[in-house]
């Protein structure tokens, strides 16, 4: 397996501008290319397809990377089939599943990953590159007919991973408690990714960038903490 | 119409029992009757039906009322359907969902409650009570065939509300932001219900008790704050 990955937990960290705390990672990941494919279905707050790609353009740019995006095609499947490397952007998980499938491009986007295609994914297109989008934080704001993901890995992320404010009075769910409920109904693991962390991922080797330890989930076990210098390689194993 | 709804917010409020702070108002609910049928299907943390049945029977028998678990019946729907009430409590909106469609009990629900058979929710339970589950802060750890809900109100709840945290560095949504997301793919309003909040529904009249306002979503329009003395007989017209 060829896999060249990257999905980061957040585009954007407190204080840092657009994809820019990930700018080393993201020009590893795309070295030698001059262009990519961006996926705008994810649509954060309702943005335009064009306004989002617009605003995904601006690092890229300068970073001599030319951008377009996946609405401007007749035939986005063809895009993709075509494409140097995909960048799928947060927002919405169900609305991008959704366009995803209805678009066609589920399979495509599948068959040039694991052939070795550069993906980057950030929030719901790092969700989305998981086994299924059921460890997402977002609204079902759309109903979608499945919620099996690309599975680019056989594994499940939750993106934006929060740990318990120690004086929060609010009674509703740890971020803990949601994913130990989703093990009892689901048995892939669980990496927590904490703003600022990603996963790079080449061939069957995982590494973990950033400044924070990942929070891992197995079925039936209690939660750990893997550091950036961990072996992660049973995550791609099994299951 | 003569429906009879509690929408509860959350069973438990900082610093207090489970379902303590709502006593006065599901007496009032629950007037002259002497048992209630408990729907335990969204297991929080994934406990079984009896233990969660268990847990809920604690409070009503202090009041003097029986609670039997639907899961106790051959038959859940006819269950429901010589229910003298109904209580639906929290955990994951989307197993809970789903397990209301397996078990045949949308229609008798719908049924029931129309006719003027006490409801009351609590979380999940409340979530469930409006037009679509599109508003849940639940993972979607199983998949449902639709989001159409109970529809037993013809608007959508956001229970669990909760206000930006003013100094947060966290970058993932705040709970308008996801709710105005919800707004470009659906019309219907949404209550977003903070906790120690509670909607006391009597025919067409909506009275909001407990000691906070309401944050109310109308499609292309600001976000509203209700106070408990307001007029909310809007919300059950038009959609």
């Amino acid at each position: 397996m060829s896999r060249n990955l990257l999905l980061i937990s957040t585009s954007t960290t407190h204080g840092t501008g657009y994809l820019e705390h990930a700018e080393e990672e993201i020009k590893a990941l795309l070295q030698g290319k001059s262009s990519i494919l961006f996926i705008p279905y994810a649509r954060p707050s309702g943005i335009s397809h064009k306004d989002y790609t617009d605003k995904a353009r601006v690092p890229f740019e300068k970073w001599g990377i030319s951008v377009t995006g996946v609405h401007e095609y007749d035939n986005p499947e063809k895009a993709v089939r075509e494409a140097e490397a995909v960048f799928i952007g947060g927002g919405n998980t169900f609305v991008l599943l959704r366009n995803l499938y209805q678009n066609k491009l589920v399979q495509a986007l599948q068959e040039r990953v694991n052939k070795g295609m550069p993906y980057m994914g950030t929030s719901a297109g790092t969700n989305v590159a998981g086994k299924t989008i059921g460890t997402t934080n977002d609204m079902p704001i759309v109903h979608v007919k499945t919620f099996d993901a690309l599975q680019l890995v056989p594994f499940n992320i939750n993106p934006h991973f929060q740990d318990p404010e120690p004086n929060s009075k609010h009674m509703g769910e740890t971020r803990d408690t949601r994913i130990a409920e989703f093990h009892h109904h689901n048995r892939q693991p669980v990496v927590g990714l904490r703003e600022g962390s990603m996963l790079r991922i080449q061939g069957d080797r995982i590494r973990l960038h950033g400044p924070h330890t990942a929070r891992i989930f197995l079925q039936s076990e209690k939660p750990m903490e893997f550091k950036p210098s961990d072996d992660f390689s049973f995550l791609t194993e099994a299951y």
